[in-house]
């Protein structure tokens, strides 16, 4: 009895490394990429914070989480003015920004001086999206829509690819692939939780996958980072998942917060607060340190 | 110590049916839709079957192939033109066939007098698509590719949506949902393997889920029907999964057949020739009619 | 960089069947185990049903079902004596039958006339159960409980040895092969449901897997049945499963079967009432028959 | 269309806490279990850690590890002398030590002064386990054999009790009950590992699921440590797992520890030596004493 396989297994091979995706692989195990966005250094010793709501839900909203997050020594403002719903209707609180909301993304971004992430999803807002954005975000859902990976990388911007959920390691390095072939070099790659069978919460849908972080270093010059808050979709267990990303060697840690909460529009169990962020950012750099790196 | 959710789960409530796909939900445990494309039936008694190969590769594999499962009794012509690639390179056999791809498609169509249905993965080709395919497929990896959904449920067409396989019943019924709430009434359900620990062997990347025929038909009034060759990834487990399927309920499965199964320009190791699909096609009539449906 | 495993993956290879399941590994593609329990064939075209209650609640209750089963066709009574509770307290009307669920199954058996399956999950218990036992069970939380699959093989006994729903095939396989080194060849492979992201309902823990039933039947030579009732955990969903267990290939298949389903002691929303397994036998044969095989 | 489970679901509910694990649940946010072994405080600020090779060679590899790592500022020694295998043949340098193995590490025990913990599988060797081991190991595979939970748990002595890698929070919870109803206090849980569909590399059967440590900590007084070594099953990710627990917050890390990995009897690829385990243990104090705790 003979068990012939003649076909690329679920795992990375040697072969996928030199053809299947030969830009994102390492070419020698200190190969890092290492690359500046407003100044702040990805690949580098200093591990980048990445905070805000989840939804850009009113100019106010952003505007004062903005000066608090960077007050607090955030790197990157996160807010999402366009996104992806698991279902059509929107709750009464929940109203279409799109547009509106990426212009107070704006207004925040110069007002309190941080640069900004937010998510594009569709081809046709790419421009809009990419006149406000620092960082282009390509959600966990669109990771392998490679139409919009494609236009995107063509608009020089450096990308965040989250990891889709039910995807491989080398699904992932694939679909960035898709974006260094374009001859856009500053790609982040961000792991945002998992579909296991196990997620110990009813709530929460997924599970923080730490593993690929040394797994994704191992293969891959390009940083790798975190988001626990939508991994776990429970608020007491983001700075756990946090200062662990830190200690399993995460290049970066994005974190959901809010100034109010139990009332945020969406995903309310997640965020986290101003006066816990800052306590997280204290934290956050005290492991840090303890690696040799620095979130400060 | 309490613990509360204040969120939904991972699994479809009786909220869900009401508030988030309340179109797709069945109003009652005996409601089925039923609807005809190009005179075959859809939701009643008949098992439909989809066949043909991954890629259309050539205006003459795609002509024989046509002939040879409409001989058989194939209800539909399935066959690739436009294909989601994991990696951005493509092997010299495997060349962009694209538009005409399409072109070949519409010639088999109509010289062997078999509808087609083929995949649509981007906004641009839409009404290319539309023009040539009876049913539009969604790929599962642009299940949740919302802005997709929308376009393609616009054109009026009847619409195969593809589970994708990292995510849960209710992330499909949601999906199917912006469907239907365009207005289009024609959707069918696909189920084509998950991702889970376990898959028997290395090349075989994912598993299918029966389990979800008699679980979405106890949700929804949608037709829901199964693709065993995308799902096992080898020949040898196609029949089985197959004739399991038709037990299990499904509306409709597909199968993958091409002339030369071993050198396929994709995916060599799941389809089946000819031959093997005629008998097939017997076999599966025999196990609907075992349970008071048929395929003939 | 070269990627270097050196060691088994987590499928089975060819090597494994050389070397770490060669008793339980296929010789040739045909290579197919049949023996005789107390006169029903196994790896034959016959295939035989086990049914009966999860639990042997009172001697009325067991031998009530066993003619009642047994008057349908059913092969074997099922009904566990020794159970393994996943917390230590019982609930007022599980209590603890253990040697009295015994001595009634035995009763059963010789009032109806049809032989037993039971579990077995404690050494010191397994001459009592022997005694009463045609097929011993092995549960699946104690598939890789060596000391007991060895001291259970050498009773000589048919076992049946359900897989883990957290397991590999290749652990199955390697269980197994425990069992043949003792100088048992009488093994009936079960599978019976596996944790996975998605279930499909809050209250259903795991999921069919039947593309281990083509899986396992191409490299061992063992029967491998099913067990949906276990599985699926979802009364509506058992006929759909056991069905399409049949046309999988599976070489028998084992229902869970109360006289009164709603009231039953553990589990009750699996149990299936005897009108209902009556029409399940007819079903069960017609689906056999169409593939070659039959149940009666 | 109603959706009614009448079962409990997949996770924790309020009611499991109160009725199937009232010992093993937290009593009020602040309750967390701490005693000693042997002088070691779990369950403190101390962060112990257990260091060891997978199975007790020689006396000589035991002897020369247990000083080693004792020097380096472990806190116990671990060592398989009784150890469950996946196949019945053991490869010729894995000799059956058993007995033997127990005495050696009784000898290391001795010589180098560190407490031991290792496994136990047979009910028969309770005993002499006991006699020997300062803390009993339940592994992986035995999480749910209920009847050896109970007699080890009789022996008072304390016990670390290894998550099944299928298994819930809610089920590993369950089997700790089995200890506690016993009047055994002193348990440890500790968390080796999930089967997922993604594990980054064929080799690596398993993923560290550290998300399990906040949430097992939310609902349960006991200590929860790691064993990053067998999940991962790849010495270069151990150490950043290894770190990446302790910032999680885990009670303790179980570190595999061979004078000679690569020529290590059982699982070569994952055990680090000498060296790198002091090394790691001045970064996981350092980790530790970033979040308030202490390694040494």
């Amino acid at each position: 009895m003979a068990i012939e396989n003649k076909a690329p297994g679920k795992d990375v091979s040697a072969e996928d490394l030199d053809n299947k995706f030969p830009l994102v692989a390492k070419k020698n195990p200190e190969h890092r990429s290492c690359f500046k966005v407003q100044g702040v250094e990805f690949g580098g010793d200093l591990v980048p914070i990445f905070a805000g709501p989840n939804m850009v839900e009113s100019e106010e909203l952003i505007v004062s989480t903005a000066k608090s997050v960077k007050a607090s020594g955030a790197h990157f403002l996160r807010g999402g003015a366009f996104k992806p719903l698991s279902f059509p209707y929107r709750s009464e609180k929940y109203t279409e920004t799109r547009e509106e909301g990426l212009a107070w993304l704006k207004i925040a971004r110069e007002e309190a001086g941080i640069p900004v992430i937010t998510e594009i999803m569709e081809e046709r807002f790419v421009d809009a999206v990419a006149e406000v954005a620092d960082i282009m975000q390509i959600g966990t859902r669109n990771m392998q829509n490679f139409p919009l990976l494609t236009r995107v990388a063509r608009t020089g911007k450096p990308i965040m690819l989250k990891r889709h959920f039910g995807c491989s390691l080398r699904d992932w390095l694939g679909a960035a692939e898709y974006i260094l072939v374009e001859g856009n070099q500053k790609v982040i790659l961000c792991e945002r939780g998992i579909a296991t069978a196990h997620t110990h919460r009813s709530s929460s849908r997924f599970l923080l996958d730490l593993q690929v972080v040394p797994a994704a270093q191992e293969l891959t010059h390009l940083p790798v980072v975190t988001d626990p808050s939508h991994a776990t979709f429970w608020r007491p267990w983001v700075k756990p998942m946090a200062l662990a990303s830190i200690a399993a060697g995460a290049d970066g840690v994005m974190i959901e917060v809010h100034p109010d909460p139990d009332n945020a529009a969406v995903d309310p169990l997640q965020p986290i607060d101003f006066k816990a962020f800052a306590d997280l950012m204290n934290d956050m750099d005290a492991v840090a340190k303890a690696i040799g790196r620095h979130v400060r």
